[in-house]
């Protein structure tokens, strides 16, 4: 470094490469506060010798400093520079990896969820059971004014006539150029718009099993999959999960070498309700032992985008190399839930897809999905992301504190680096469905813990969403919910 | 009428009563040429006659003369008063009663289905093939001018959120509002909204019957009923038909005592293929047949508003006492097919289907629901049925007229009083899926008759639409059907 001559002003090529480097640019530095090369309190390299050390502009290090005093990595400190903030409080243990029953079973929990989707109507209750953002967190405003532009311009487009499958070419054509990001080169061709994730995933499982065919899930699962595979009358069969990494692919290659599993169904990245995010290595892992048994796997990538970090995470579908992963998604926890927007690749059943997309439902909404394949195309999408991901990092940050303030000793919380949910786990005694009771009674919406697995297990268990604005309300919701919680360990 | 004192101009109450009236009265006249009483050249009562015999004003005689002079009923003759309109040609003999095989059967017209949607997506073929009005015949012009200012005046509602199952209040409110008309007193809790009447139907069948159980159907029957039939896995027992009065109830009642029959499926208003409408009577004795052995009957009613003469028929379900009649609708066939919504009442099953399509679709797009409550809510819709009930009126009879010309000999065609389509029996040795294939090749999409039944029957059988604006090259087009059926024959 000594030899440097005297340093011109470093330029970057184009603003676009430009944006994309200062998030490498942070994510490095995050990682190394991450991995202890820096510990909280230490100062981290001035602006100018980090530009040195990586050869990049100023300008990158200070945006990317700027962005990690915004996640609460760094703090400014005035004529001294930048240094690690001190976490002033530890966060709780994480939950051990679960342990379900080692059959196959039947599930019922769809009158549980019924009422607590129910109670998530009432208008004056405070939703932090329902993984729906906060509409103050969506960018509603540009997409309706957008949709409402296309309204009045295109009529005969956008009402008369069926937008029939494989759905809007507009709306398929953006999401090819996105999948790139989760490291898939989709065509449009192979892509068939939905109403909503649901849809495709309810859609897939179809395609795939029948009555009385097992499935292989999380343990715990996100109860939308459990639900479709009740009402389909097939049975479940519980991974354990580890609530960091996920399912243990030693665990689920016992599983199929004793049971006939006809499809596993995942959500890899950011999990719901455990977060967890499964390394690279383990996702490829997974794909080429279900290769290996032909076994089809439905990927339920809708918290994918919602990285705390850039870049994303890569879509198990990206290791595919046999068309047996089917990758569902939608528009739903980023963009506009009431769009109903979303979108499956269902490689090898892309024909029997297209065609139980149209006994469903005959088509998609026109209106919702040509707003937002035109909110995709301006880059619109991106601008937002960077934004609403540290959003939620924050306000997991935010949750996970006031869970170690205010819960029982004895409780633990998972530590998600995507997406907005929060699995907590109490003291075993607490019975988290009269938790949910009396929460209630006080205008506050948890989920069970018992909406998760098939024959409602984690009853000390509870799912809280951090996609709503932090204020005192919600400050001393937390605290009513510790206190609760608290009178029934 | 002689000893009757010098007249008072009349007056009706009120402007709606009055619209009410005039519809009355043209239809009291339709009724008796119909019947009869004035045959084709005669010439009609006077206004004023009429006006004195009917104790109405004369605005409103006037008023009904001119609604039947654009149907094509009357025509006037200056100086000289209103003639029933002699029509030139003779309408061509309709089809018989169907005479299905009677006993149960797999479905199977999923693989031609797919072939014929494909088609339908083509944008340079004349689209005779499927049931959906040209954009011109639709408002969606008025209602997408609704839906782009409630996106910009709204967007919490429009767009953040589920609106979660039952669905938007403000549209169950206005279709509990409308029910009035098709004889049902409903509240808007009655109601469960849906994406489209596909949907609906979809989720009725699951919620009253499982894979291998018996469905009954009309025959021939609509190919979105015999898809979702033959994906769930469900067996089909087709009652015969006739093309002007619907199922009959004799054959039903013999397949009940049978069979065990777990659903009954049907469009009783103006079916689709046939156009047939069960009298009022016989929707009543179909509902007490249905009640007595407890089997419920999934009411398809799609095409219930397009009657072609005010006021529309009755639903089965307004004869329902036991909550087994699930009436399924939506609103595109009328507004707008790309907004995909539809609704459903499922009677004594409302808790399962709330469920169903929260696991189906979680939730219906919100903005569409909005735009379609609001343009209920101003009066639109009973203004645009009036003209459009008309204009299909004259496009069935246009066709009919074309096909009489230009069929072979032989052909028989049916002459529906409500909806759009027309089913088109060819003389016996027509293959219609052959026809299919050469008029496709003409870049003309016709919907073949095996599409219509479980295994394909009906192979000398087309269903053509008639909500497509007269040109000349639809006249051309069918000439070339007509030709080709010849080279058929």
């Amino acid at each position: 470094m000594a030899t440097q001559p005297k340093r011109e002003p470093r330029t970057e090529p184009a603003r676009a490469t430009e944006g994309m480097l200062y998030e490498q640019v942070a994510q490095k530095l995050h990682e190394q506060v991450t991995n202890g090369v820096y510990r909280q309190g230490e100062r981290v390299p001035s602006v100018r010798r980090l530009s040195d050390q990586l050869e990049v502009s100023i300008s990158t290090v200070i945006e990317a400093y700027r962005r990690l005093e915004s996640q609460g990595v760094l703090e400014a400190r005035p004529q001294s520079g930048y240094y690690v903030r001190a976490r002033l409080w530890q966060p709780p243990a994480q939950p051990e990896i679960s342990k379900p029953p080692c059959s196959p079973t039947s599930v019922s929990v769809s009158a549980l969820a019924l009422k607590v989707l129910r109670a998530s109507r009432e208008p004056d209750v405070l939703q932090l059971g329902v993984a729906v953002p906060h509409t103050s967190l969506l960018p509603i405003k540009q997409l309706n004014g957008i949709l409402a532009r296309i309204a009045r311009r295109d009529a005969g487009r956008g009402g008369g006539g069926y937008d029939f499958p494989p759905g809007s070419p507009e709306l398929r054509r953006q999401i090819a150029r996105r999948a790139l990001d989760a490291g898939c080169t989709l065509s449009p061709e192979d892509i068939v718009t939905t109403s909503g994730c649901q849809e495709a995933l309810s859609l897939c499982l179809r395609a795939v099993a029948k009555s009385g065919d097992t499935v292989a899930i999380e343990s715990p699962a996100f109860y939308g999959t459990l639900q479709t595979i009740e009402q389909l009358r097939m049975k479940a069969i519980e991974i354990p999960t580890c609530p960091r990494r996920g399912i243990s692919i030693e665990a689920l290659e016992l599983a199929l070498d004793r049971w006939k599993v006809k499809a596993c169904m995942l959500v890899p990245n950011f999990s719901n309700p455990t977060g967890a995010l499964m390394p690279e290595e383990r996702k490829k892992r997974l794909v080429q032992l279900l290769a290996e048994r032909e076994v089809p796997l439905i990927e339920d990538d809708i918290y994918g985008d919602l990285s705390h970090r850039a870049p994303r995470p890569k879509a198990a579908k990206s290791y595919d190399r046999k068309g047996l992963v089917m990758l569902c998604s939608s528009f739903s926890k980023t963009l506009a839930p009431g769009y109903r927007v979303g979108w499956v690749v269902p490689g090898r059943w892309r024909e029997q897809i297209e065609h139980l997309k149209y006994i469903n439902t005959m088509a998609t909404a026109t209106l919702p999905q040509l707003a937002i394949a035109e909110f995709l195309e301006r880059g619109g999408y991106d601008h937002y992301l960077r934004k609403v991901r540290a959003q939620y990092a924050q306000g997991v940050e935010r949750m996970t504190h006031a869970v170690s303030r205010y819960f029982p000793d004895g409780s633990r919380v998972t530590q998600p680096t995507g997406g907005f949910v929060l699995w907590v786990e109490l003291p075993k005694q607490v019975d988290a469905l009269e938790l949910h009771r009396r929460a209630l009674a006080r205008k506050i919406l948890i989920a069970p813990g018992g909406l998760f697995s098939p024959k409602q297990a984690y009853r000390h268990c509870i799912r809280l969403t951090c996609a709503v604005p932090w204020d005192e309300r919600l400050d001393r919701a937390l605290v009513t919910l510790g206190r609760l919680a608290e009178e029934l360990t």
